[in-house]
C-alpha cells in the first residue's frame, strides 16, 4: 500500500466470496469510480469459476474510458493466496445455496409460519446462522494467521452473528459489518419532507439519524432534518398513512418493496422509527403482520420466495457471460453503496460517519457488552469509533433483546455443535408460536437439510 | 432500640398490610418465639378492622407461658403513625381484594390463556403490576419521610417489580424483598438425596444454592450438599422422574402441590434448576405447560382458582375470630421463613445469607443495572451486600430478560399512566400468544376491572 | 426561536459572565460573522455594569455594513431576566476575582511550589474549584429552574468541575465544555507536517485526532493526516526538539507560550502525544517542570503571573471603552473557537465533530462513569454524543485518574463543605510535595484567602 | 479425591515453594489438626532440598498421637510431578533470594527512601513484582497445562499482581489470594472493645467487616460487634490513642509490631479504619510515616531489615534440622491462618467467609474490571464468590487507584519486558519523590541488581 498526493495506490482487497454477482460487481464499480484509489482485488470464492468469472470482468474495466480506479483482479485458488498481506478483506457470501435456502424460507410454512426474507431471524434465520458460523470462525483464523491487521467489512446475513463470530474467534480482528437498511429509512424520511413539507430533493445523507439496535432491526433514536425534529413528523405521516400505505416514487411492487405499513404501526405503537424494511421487521415480531400470505398482502410488503432468488442467479449467470462476451455492457454506475467510501476512509483519505454493525462497548446501554449492536461510528484513518447512542426505551429494548439473546444462544450453540441449546433459540423466536413437539418436528427437519453443512454435528 | 447482652428491645416494625392472615401472623408467631428481640408492632392496613384484630391477637400473646420474645401491638390509623420512627418496616399487602384478583387469572381463560397463579407474570401478575405500583410509591414516599432510615422487608408479588418502584422512588431506601421459594427447590433436593443416594433428614440449609435470576424464576447456577454436586444429580433425578413427577413425603396433592414435572422438563431442555415452584414457572414460559387444564393436569401441577382464595381467606377470618374469642390457640410454631431471622441479622444479631431481591449492581452479569433480581446475599448489622452470582447462560438469559424487559416497561407505563406503554408489556409476556386484536380486547377489559385502582389514568 | 428557509432567528442565548471581555468578545464577533443565526444575547454578570458595556458593544454591531448575524444584546439583572426561557446558556465567568486568583497562583511559591497557570489542578486549581462549585450549583438549579431544556455550554476553569458539578446538581441537563486546547495540538501537528514533510498549509481541522483523558491533560489515542500516521512521526519530532524545543512560526515567546519540550518529554516517557500545552501540562504532574523558574525557563515554557492577568484586564477595559466611545473599532474576526458552529449545530444547522467534557457513560474505559472527560463527540441537532475513545495506556491512565480522583473529591468537599475532605485532595495533588504540617499550612492560608466564596463553611 | 460420611480423603495438594519454613509449616500443622481431610502434599521448589527436607518432617508426623489428619508428603523434582492432577494448588515463594530483597528494601536509603517491609509497593515492592510475574506467568501455563481445574490459593507477595498474572495468563484459573492482615484489624477492634467498653474476650471472627480496597491497604467500609458499630467507637479510640499509639496487650514491640499510630491518623483524615498494619500502610501513603528512621519510631512502628530475615531464615533452618534430628519436636498448633479451612469448604465442607483477593468483577465499584481487589467473598463447594462491597470514598479511592494504576502498568510492563513501563510505575510510587534523574539512577541501578530474575529484558 502506498500513500501519495493523489490517494492509495497498490491497495490490496482481498473478498471471500468474491463469485458474487451482487455485492462483488457493486465493489467493482465503485471500485472504478474511484479515482482516489488502485491496487488488486483477490476474489476467493469456493464456486472458483465464479469468482475466475468476476475477475475477468473486473480486469477488462481497466480498458474503460469512464474508469478512474485502476485495479487488478485476480483469482485466489486458496484462503491464504487471497488474504496473506491484504490490506482490507470483503466478505459476502452465501452460506450455502438456495438449496438450503429454500428450507430455510419455505419449510416452516406447512406450519404457518411464513417469512418474507428468512436470512436473519426467524427459523429461516435462525438456520442460515447455525451453518454459518462455523464459516466465519474459519475466516476468523485465516485473518488472524495471513491478515491479522486489515479491516475486515461484512456484508453477509445474519450480520449480527457473523461479526460476532469474528470478534468470538480473533477479538484482536478489526472488523464491522455494513447494512443500507438504515439508508432506505433515511430516504423514506426526505420522501415524507416532500410530501408533508414540501421541501425536495433532500439527499439521504442530510438527515441525521441516531439508529441504535440490531441490524435489520435498528431504531432511531432521533432524526432531523436542518432544525427539523422529524419524529412528531413521522407520528403525523403514520397517522396518514398507516391505513394505505405509502410508497416512495418510483418504488416498484416487487417482491422487494413495501408500503412501511409494519413501520408506521411500529411507530403507532412504540413512538419510534423502526428501520430495516418491512419485510425484515415483520421477522422480529411474532406474526402479527406474517400470519398468513393475505395478512402480509394487507400489510402491503411482499414475501421473497427463494424461486424469485434461483431466477435472479440465473439471470445475473447470464448477463455476467453476456459482460464476459461483450454482449453487454458493464454497468458502470454508483452502487448507493458505502464499502469503497469507509475503505477510503480508513486509509486516511477522509471521515465518515456511517452505520456500523459492532460489538457492544457501552454505545448501546442495557445491552451487554460484546452483542453485537448496530449504531452510527465514525470511520477514519485505521480505526472505527461507534458514538454513544442512549438506550431504548424498555418495551423496544424487550422486543430487541430477545434476538439478542438468541444471537448469543446461536453462538454458543453453533460453536459447541449443541443441538438443545440451538433449539431453545428455536423456540424463542417471535415467529415460532408452535407446541414444542411441532417446533422440535420443524427444527428436526430444517436441521436435516441443511446436515452437510454442519460437520461435527450429532444429528 | 435499645442493644443489650440479651439481645435488642425497644424495636419498631411498623407492618403495611398488617391486617393480613397469613404473613402477619407468621411474624407474630415467630417473633413470639424469638427471645433476642423485643418492642412494638405497629399494624397498618387499609381495612382498619384487621389491623385491630391482629393487634389484639399479638398482644394476648404476651401472656402465654411458651412465648419468649415480648411485643406490643398497636393499631396505627394513619401511615405516618405507622412508620415515623420505625426501624423496621414490613410490607405485605394484597394489592385490591379478590375481586381485582379474580379479573387477573380467570378474565384470561376465555381467549385460551390459563394462569396458575396469576400474581407475577402473565396478563394477571402484569394488571396487579399496574395497580400495585402506584400503591408503593406512595409507600417509598412516606418511608422516605417518616423513616429513611428503616430496613424494609416486602413480601408483597410482584416482588421485583414492588421492590423496583421502592428504589425508583427513594434511591436511598433500604429495601429488599423476601421469598420462600427457593427453600422450596432446597427441600426438593434434600428429598433428592434421600431418595437417589440414601441420605436422609438432609436440612434444607445444607443444600447450598447459588441462585440466579428473578423472583419465582430463579435459577440455580450451583447446588451442593457437601461434597456432591447436586446439579448432575438432579439431571438423573429428572431423567427418572420427568415422566410421572415426583412428590416429596406428606406433599399434598391440593392447589399449591406440584409433582415437579416443569421443573424436570426445564431441566431437561436448559440443564439448570430452576426454582419457584412449577405454578410458577410455568407463567414464564409460552403456553407449554398451561395450553389448557388438562395440559395442566398432565403436567401434575394446579391452577389455583381465586374462589380457593376467597374460601380460604373467610376460613382465616372465621379463625381470627375464635382465636381472639379464646375458642382456638394461636398456631405458636416456626413458620419457616426468615423475616425474623433477618431482622435480627440487621440489627446485629448473627449474619445470614439468603436468597434476596435486590436492583443489580453487578450480582448478575448481563442483566442491565438496576432490575430487580434475585440471588443470595449477606445480611448482617444495617447491612445487605449481594453476591457476585455470576451469570445465566444465553438460552436461560433470553428466557429471564423476557421479563426484565416488561419490569421496566410495567414500571414506566405504572408512573406514567401509559396505556400504550403497558401494553406493549401486554403483548410481550409468553403466555399472550395472541394477535392484536385479541390481546387489545382482552387488555381493555383487564384494565377496565381494574380501574378503580389506576387514578389518573386515561381508560 | 424560529427555523427558516436561511437559518434561525429568535434564538435567546444567555450569558452568564457576559461581562468578561475574552470570550464574550470572540462569542460576539462570531456571532456577528454567522449569518444563519440571530436574535437576543442576554449578559448576565456580578459585575452589572461590563455586562451593560458589553450590551453597548454588542449593540452597536449592528450598524456595522460587514456584520451578518444580526442580536439585540440585552442586560439581564437577574439570573432569572437571563435565563428564562433561554435556547442557549453559555457560561464563562471568574470565580472571584484576580485578588483571590493571586492568591491561587503566587501564595505557594513561599513553600516551593511554582504554578505556570493555576487554574485547574494544584494547589490553585484547587482552591478556585472549591469557590467555582457552590456558583456552579446555583447555575445548575438557575437553569432546572427557568430553561431546563436549554443547551449549557461551559468555558470556565476548572472545566471538568464546572461540567461535574452541573449534571450532580441537575442530571438532566443538556450541559457539555468546550475547550480550544487540543486545536493547539492539531495545529503543532500541523507544523510537524510542514517541517518534517514539506507539507505546508495544513489546516488544524485536517489534523484527525482521537483524544482521550481529562481537560488540559487530553492525550491522543490516534493522530493522522490522511493516510499518515502521526504519532511515530511525532515520536521523531520529539527525539529532535525535546532538547532545544520547538516554536510554530509566529508564536510568541509570551507569558502564554511554550516550546513544547514537557509534550516531547511526555511523549519519549509515555509514547503519547499529550495536548494542553506545556503551562497546563507541568501542573499535572509532579514537579518535574516546575521546580523553580530556573527549570521552568529551562524546559522553555512561562509562568503566567497574576499581574500580567491584571494589567491585561486593565488594557482590555480600556480597549472597551474605547470602543465604547468610537475610538477604536470592535474586532471583527472569527475568534478561532468553536462555540458559534456549536450553536448552530445544536440547532440543526450542520454536525460538527469536536472534543468535548462530558460525563463518561463508557467514551473512556477503566475512568469511573459520571468523571467529566474529555474525548470527541457528535454535535448534531439538539445532541451531543461522545464517541467511544477506548482506554489509556496503564502509565497514563495512573496519571489521569489521580486527578479524576480529585475531581470527584474536590465536588463532595465543596458540596458537604468539608474542609477535612478538601486537604486530601490537596495532599494528592502532584505538585504538592510537601510534609504534612507544611501542606496543612499552606492549606489553611489559600484557604483562608478564599474565604468570602466559602460561604457556610466552618472555617 | 474421595467424599466419604467422616470427610474428604485422597486429596492431592501440590505446594509451589514447599520448601518454605514459614507458611510450608504452618499448613503442614493445620491439616494435620484437620480430621476431615486427608490425602497427599507434592511439594515443589527451585530449592529441592528444603522441599524434601520438608517432606521428611510432614512424614514424620503421621505416626504422631495428637495427629487427626492423615497426609502423605512427597517431593516433586518438576513441576509437572507437583502439578498434574492436583485438586489443589498452594503458591508460597520467595521470588529471588534475600540478596535481591536487600536491594528491594535497602537501595532506595541513600535516595532518602525509607521501607518497612518492601514487598508490596514502593521502590521496593515494585522490583519484587517485576521479578515475580515472569514466575507466575510459567505457574499459570502449567496449570493450565496440567490441573487446570484445580484451585490456587495465593500467598506470595505482592499479592495483587500475583493473582492479576495468573487470571491475565490463563483467565479460567479459579484461583486468589490469601491474607491475614485483615484479621490482625479484627483484633485490634476487639481489644477495643475490651479496653472502651469493657467487654472482653471477643474472637475476631465475631468482629465482622466490610473490607474493601488492595491488599494490605484494604479499608472497612463497615465494622461491627453484635449491634454495636464500631466506627464511631474507633473513631474515639483514635483520637485518645493517636498521640501515644495502643499496643495490644502480649504484642511485643519487635521489628513486625506497631502502635497503630498510622491507622489512627489515616482514621482522623480520612475517616475509615486501614487494615494491613502500620508498616504495610505506610508504604501506600507519601513518606509522612517513612521520611526517616527518626519518623518511623515516632510514629512507633518498624522497619524490617532484612537482616533480620536472613537471621530467622537460619535459625528456621537449624530448626528444621532439629525437628529431623528429633531433638525439637514439630509444633503442632494451628497456625491462624485459613488456608485448610478454605480448602475445606472448597471441597464441600461447610462455607465459610473470609477476605479474598480477586479480580474485580463489580465487587468494588469506581475501581477498573479486572483489577486484583481484596473484600469478602464466600467460599463454598468448587466455588469463591465475592460480595459486592460498594465503593470507597473519593479520597481514599484516589489513595488506592494511584496503587491500582501501577498494579496494571507493572504487569504490562513485565509481561512485555518494558523498561520505560516500568519506571513510569516507578515514579508513580508515592515513596518515590525524587527527580526524575534521581529516580532514574536509583531505578537503574535497583534493577540491575535483579538482572538475573528478568530474563530477555534489554538491561
Amino acid at each position: 500500500m502506498k500513500h501519495g498526493h493523489a490517494g492509495v495506490s497498490d491497495i490490496v482487497i482481498a473478498y471471500i466470496g468474491g463469485g458474487s454477482r451482487g455485492w462483488a460487481w457493486k465493489l467493482m464499480a465503485d471500485l472504478a469510480l474511484e479515482e482516489r484509489l488502485g491496487g488488486t482485488v483477490r476474489l476467493y470464492d469456493v464456486r472458483e469459476e465464479s469468482a475466475r468469472a468476476n475477475a475477468a470482468i473486473g480486469n477488462a474495466l481497466r480498458g474503460r474510458a469512464d474508469v478512474r480506479g485502476i485495479w487488478r483482479y485476480e483469482t485466489a485458488r486458496t484462503p491464504q493466496e487471497a488474504l496473506e498481506g491484504a490490506d482490507v478483506v470483503v466478505i459476502s457470501i452465501l452460506p450455502g445455496s438456495f438449496k438450503e435456502m429454500a428450507s430455510d424460507v419455505h419449510a416452516p410454512e406447512k406450519y404457518g409460519i411464513w417469512q418474507s426474507v428468512g436470512d436473519t431471524v426467524g427459523p429461516g434465520g435462525l438456520m442460515r446462522g447455525l451453518r454459518t458460523v462455523p464459516l466465519y470462525v474459519d475466516f476468523a483464523r485465516w485473518i488472524q494467521r495471513w491478515c491479522p491487521r486489515a479491516w475486515v467489512i461484512n456484508y453477509t446475513n445474519p450480520m449480527a452473528l457473523c461479526v460476532r463470530t469474528l470478534y468470538e474467534v480473533f477479538p484482536g480482528i478489526k472488523a464491522f459489518g455494513c447494512c443500507h437498511e438504515v439508508f432506505g429509512t433515511q430516504e423514506l424520511l426526505a420522501a415524507m419532507l416532500a410530501e408533508g413539507r414540501g421541501i425536495q430533493g433532500v439527499a439521504r445523507e442530510d438527515v441525521k439519524v441516531n439508529p441504535l439496535g440490531i441490524n435489520h432491526f435498528t431504531w432511531l433514536g432521533a432524526a432531523s432534518y436542518r432544525g427539523i425534529d422529524l419524529l412528531p413528523l413521522f407520528g403525523s405521516f403514520a397517522e396518514e398513512h398507516h391505513e394505505h400505505g405509502f410508497r416512495e416514487k418510483g418504488q416498484e411492487d416487487d417482491c422487494f418493496g413495501c408500503a412501511h405499513r409494519v413501520a408506521f404501526d411500529l411507530f403507532r405503537r412504540h413512538g419510534m422509527i423502526a428501520t430495516g424494511g418491512d419485510r425484515h421487521l415483520a421477522e422480529f415480531m411474532p406474526p402479527y403482520y406474517l400470519a398468513n400470505p393475505q395478512v402480509v398482502a394487507a400489510w402491503k410488503f411482499s414475501l421473497t420466495p427463494v424461486s424469485w432468488r434461483t431466477a435472479n442467479a440465473r439471470e445475473l449467470e447470464e448477463k455476467g457471460r453476456r459482460i464476459l462476451a461483450g454482449t453487454d455492457p458493464f454497468p458502470l454506475e454508483h452502487s448507493g453503496e458505502e464499502g469503497v467510501r469507509l475503505i477510503a476512509a480508513l486509509l486516511g483519505l477522509g471521515e465518515i460517519l456511517t452505520n456500523a454493525n459492532l460489538p457492544n462497548q457501552g454505545q448501546v446501554k442495557d445491552i451487554p457488552d460484546g452483542a453485537v449492536v448496530e449504531t452510527n461510528a465514525l470511520v477514519s484513518r485505521d480505526s472505527i469509533q461507534p458514538l454513544i447512542a442512549g438506550k431504548l426505551p424498555p418495551d423496544v429494548n424487550a422486543l430487541v433483546m430477545r434476538h439478542v439473546g438468541n444471537q448469543e444462544t446461536l453462538l454458543r450453540a453453533a460453536i459447541n455443535r449443541d443441538k438443545k441449546l440451538a433449539f431453545n433459540a428455536f423456540l424463542n423466536e417471535p415467529l415460532v408460536q408452535l407446541g414444542v413437539r411441532d417446533a422440535s418436528l420443524l427444527f428436526e427437519e430444517m436441521l436435516g437439510n441443511i446436515r452437510a453443512f454442519l460437520p461435527g454435528w450429532d444429528l
